[in-house]
C-alpha cells in the first residue's frame, strides 16, 4: 500500500501576467522543494486552484508535473469534482499521467443532498473505477460541508480508499477517524496550524500549504515528534501558527504566492476574482519572511 | 432595458439513463410550459446543475434550449464560475447562443477572499465584457456565501447590471437593496416559498422552481398581488409552501424530476452522486401532486 | 381571546448612572408612548435586557410598569428563563403583577437537549401553570436556536397558547406557521425590518424596537397595509429600514437608548459589559433623528 | 501563582426527584472522587447547570460544596452571568465561600454587541474586584460566541487572570493563545475528546465532564503523556472518545447523570426542559459502562 507517511506540499499552480498557465514555474518550485526530504507533492488541492481550471488545463498540469517530480517522490493530484461523471474521468487522467493517488474533495454544491448514502455512493464508485488508490479530501472552510466522522469511516470501508486530508481541525473527530477506520488508515493534516496535535493522536504526516515556503520547519516538527522529543516540535510548532495562518486562513493563495516571490521561487498571480494582497499585508508578510530567515 | 417582470420556472437540464445530456427533452419541457404565461425560462441555475455539467455541454444546453424558446420569450442562462475568466467565456457563448441576460452566481469556494473589492472586480469585469445584461445570483443555501446588501449595491452600480435574484429569503435585505440601488433595479424572489412577501416589498417577479411543475399557482399569486387582492393572493401562497419546499430546500432536484415525471413532463435522473428520492418521498411527492391537481 | 392586532413596543429597561434600577423613568416613557395608537407594551424583552436583571428585579419592574400601563392597553411581559421551574415563576409573577400575557423565549443555553419534545414540554408545563396566555418568542439572533415551523406548530397546538412573536425574520417560515396552527393564533413580526412582508403573509401585527422612537412610522405601515395602500406601505417600510437596522441589529440596545436620549424621552445606560455607542455612531444616530424628524 | 495542572471534573448539581437541591448527595459524589489523584473540582460549570440556578441557590452550591472538598484539593467555581454586576456579584460570593478560582464564562446573549472592548472590560473589571484568580471560560458549543485568540490574548493580560478553558476544541488556537500569552498562562482542555492533542500544544491539564465517571482514564492520559510514553496515551485517548461523546456533546447532562446513577454515585435528574435520556440511549450507556468497567 502506498504510504502517505511525512509532509507534502500542495502546489500552487503557476499563471503568467495574463492568467494562462505556466507550466515551467511550477517545474522550477517543484525542483526547488526537491531540495529537501518531502514525501512528495499535491497537485491540484484548493492551493492549487483546482475550481478555477478547465478540463484540459488540469490534465496538462497534472502531465507537466508529473515530468518534474521523481519517481521517488509521491505525486498526489486532487480530481474532485460536482458530480461523480467528471471525478471519475479526472482520476482517470490523473491516473493516466502517473500520479500514485488521487485526492477527492467531496461534491458540497447541493448540500442538503449530499447525504451519507450519496457520499458512500460517490466515493465507492471512483474508487471502483480507479487503478490508484483514492484519498478523501474533507475541507469545509471552502466547502461548508464537513463530512462526519460516521460518513468517513463508512467511506472508507473500501479496499482502495487509504486515506484522509482533514483541513478541518477538528482533532477530536480525526482521533474518531483512527479508532473507527482500518489501522492502516492513513490520516494526514491539513493544515500546519494543527499538525503535532494532529500527529499526536496518529495522523501520518500533513498536505502542508506552509511546506511549499517553509518546509524545513514542517519537517523538524515531523522528525521532532517521531524521535519523541515533544519540546521541540511544540516550540517549532506555536512558532510556526502565525506564519501558516498568513498564508492559509488570514489572506490565503494570494499571500502564499506573494511570499513565494520573495524567497526566489515563483508566486505570479492568482485568477481572479481572487485578488493580490495590498502594500500593508504586503509588509506584513515581507517580515515574517525575514524573521523565519526563509530568504 | 430589458423587462423582468414575472414568472420564470429555472429549467432543470434533461439526462438520460446514463446521464448524457438529452437536449429534446429539454425541448419538450419548454414547448409544454409555454402553454403558460410565463415571462421565460432560466437555464442553467442551480436546478440546470450547472456545477455539473462541462464547458462543452453547457454551451450545447444554451443553444438547443434557445433553439426551443420562443422569440417573445425571455432566455435566462446561467453563466457564473469560480474564476472571472470561466464567466466570461461562458456569458460570451450564451449570448452567441442568443440568451437574453446572463444570470451570475458569485464565486464563492475561496470564502475568505471573497471581500466586496474581489465581487465587485468580478461582477464588474463580467458586465463590461458582456453585451447582454447581467443579473446576480445569491445563493446562500448553495454556496454558503450571502452577499450584503452594500456588496450587491456596490455591484448593482453598473450600467449593464440590471437586477438580482436573491434565493436567501431575507426580505429585510431585499427591501433594503431596493431602496440603495438604482430606480429600476429588478429584484427576483428565488424561491416560490417568499414570492409574496418578495412583491410586497417590492421585488417584479421570480424565478421559481415550483414554477416548472405548478406554473399557474405561480402566476395567480403574482397576478392576485398586481390586482391588488392580497387576500387572493395570501392564499395561494400559504398553500403553496409544502410543496414549494419538498422540491428545493427539503428533497431537491431528484423530487422535482420525479413530479415532472409524474405529471407528463420529461425529469429524468440527476447527474450522481445526487441519488434518486426514496420510495416513502414518492409516496408523498404522488400525494402533492393529486391535492394541486398537476396531473 | 386576548387581540394581538396592532404595534407594540418592547420598552428598555431603564437604569440610572450607577446601574440601579429607574422604574420613575420607564414611567415616563410609557407615557410619551401612550399619546400613540399602540396596542399595548411589552415588558422585559430583549431589548428591556431580560437576562441582564436579577429574580426581584424583574418582578419589580412587572409592577412598577403595570402601574404605568393604562389598562386599555395591553402588557405583555418577558418571562423567559434557561428552566421550567424559572419561567413558571416569573410567569406567575407577572400575571400577579397585572400582565396580559407572558412572552416566552425558549431555553436555549444546552442546545442540543433542546429536542422538540423539551421544547414542547416547557411551553405547555408553563401554559398549563399559567392563568394568562403565553406568546411563543423565537428570537434566533440572541438565543442563536432558531425553532422550525414544525416545533412552533407542535408547541402552539395548546388552548393557552395564543401566538408567537417571531424575530428570525424568515417570512417563508411565518408562513408555514400560519398555515399549520389553529386559525387564530397570531403571528407578531419581531423587527420592523420586516413588517410589511411579515404581514402580507398574515401576521397580525408586531413587537417592534423603532416603535420606541419611530411609533407612527410604524403605525402607518401598519395601516396603510390594512387600507389596502401598499405602495404607501412600501414606501415607509423601505425607508425605516436603516434606521431600525441601526437600533436593532447594528447597534443594538446602546443606539437605542442613545437616541430616546436626543429625543427627549429616558435612554440611559445599558448594563455593562454593553457599552455605550461612541462618538462616531452618535453622530450617524443624530442625523437619522433629524431626517426622521424624531425631535 | 494557583497552579491548574492536573485534571478536575466539572461536577453535576444534583437536585432531588422534585428538582430541588440535593447538597448531600454533592458532597457523596466529591468523597468519591477524592480516591483519585485529581486535581480539584469545578463547581457549577456547563455541566453544573449554571443557567438554571437562582441566585441564592448557587451561594448554597458554592458553600455546601466546599465543606466536602478537602483543602488540598482546588475548588473552582463557575461565576459567569450576562451583566458584569451579575458576575462580580457571584465571584465575590464564591470567594467568600471558600472557591480558590473563579471560571467566568463570557456573556453571550447580545453576541453583536460582545466587542473585543466590551469584553476585555467585562473580564477585567471582575478581575479587578476579585480577590480570587479568574479564569476564562470559551463554550461556543453553547454560547455560540467563539472568542478569538486576538479576544483571549488581549483579556489574559491582566495579572489577576490565570488561566483559560477552552472547550471548543480548536488546537490551532489554543496554540496560537498559548504562543500569545504570558509564559506561565494556564490552558485547560474543555473535554476529554481532545485532552492529549491540548497537551501535545501546552496545555496543563483538563476540566472534564468524564473525570466524573471515569477519572481514572483521564488521570492515565494526563498521566502517561507526562511521561513520554505518547503511545500509550493515544491509546487510552481514542478509547475514552466515544463514552466521552455520549456525555457531552451527543446526549449531554441527562447522560451523565444516568452513568453516576449506575456506578454507584448520585445523578438524579436535570432540571427541565432538559428531559431524562430514553431507553434506548440508556442501553447503550450501559454497555459502555460496562465495557470500561465503571461499576
Amino acid at each position: 500500500m502506498l504510504k502517505l507517511n511525512g509532509i507534502f506540499p500542495p502546489l500552487p499552480t503557476a499563471f503568467d501576467a495574463n492568467e494562462n498557465l505556466a507550466p515551467s514555474k511550477m517545474k522550477l518550485n517543484i525542483e526547488n522543494l526537491c531540495k529537501f526530504d518531502l514525501s512528495g507533492f499535491l497537485i491540484l488541492g484548493s492551493n492549487g486552484e483546482l475550481v478555477c481550471l478547465s478540463e484540459q488545463e488540469k490534465v496538462k498540469v497534472y502531465e507537466t508535473t508529473r515530468e518534474a517530480i521523481p519517481s521517488d517522490k509521491i505525486m498526489l493530484a486532487g480530481t474532485g469534482g460536482q458530480s461523480t461523471r467528471e471525478t471519475i474521468i479526472l482520476t482517470k487522467a490523473a491516473d493516466k499521467a502517473g500520479a500514485d493517488a488521487a485526492l477527492v474533495l467531496n461534491p458540497f454544491y447541493y448540500k442538503g443532498l449530499m447525504t451519507k448514502e450519496a457520499l458512500i455512493y460517490h466515493y465507492h464508485a471512483v474508487a471502483d473505477s480507479s487503478e490508484i488508490p483514492v484519498i478523501i479530501y474533507n475541507m469545509p472552510a471552502n466547502s461548508s460541508l464537513d463530512m462526519s466522522q460516521e460518513i468517513i469511516a463508512a467511506i472508507a470501508d473500501h479496499p482502495n480508499i487509504i486515506g484522509l486530508k482533514d483541513s478541518g481541525g477538528n482533532v477530536t473527530k480525526m482521533g474518531d477517524i483512527k479508532r473507527m477506520c482500518k489501522p492502516d488508515f492513513q490520516i494526514l493534516a491539513g493544515s500546519a496550524g494543527f499538525l503535532l496535535p494532529a500527529l499526536s493522536i496518529g495522523a501520518v504526516g500533513g498536505i502542508l500549504a506552509l511546506a511549499n515556503i517553509a518546509p524545513q520547519h514542517c519537517l523538524n516538527i515531523f522528525h521532532a515528534f517521531q524521535e519523541g522529543d515533544l519540546e521541540k516540535a511544540r516550540k517549532i510548532q506555536l512558532k510556526v501558527i502565525p506564519l501558516n495562518a498568513s498564508i492559509t486562513s488570514k489572506w490565503g493563495i494570494p499571500a502564499l504566492k506573494f511570499v513565494l516571490d520573495q524567497i526566489g521561487m515563483y508566486g505570479g498571480p492568482a485568477r481572479k476574482p481572487v485578488l493580490p494582497v495590498n502594500e500593508e499585508i504586503k509588509m506584513q508578510l515581507g517580515q515574517m519572511v525575514k524573521e523565519f530567515g526563509l530568504i
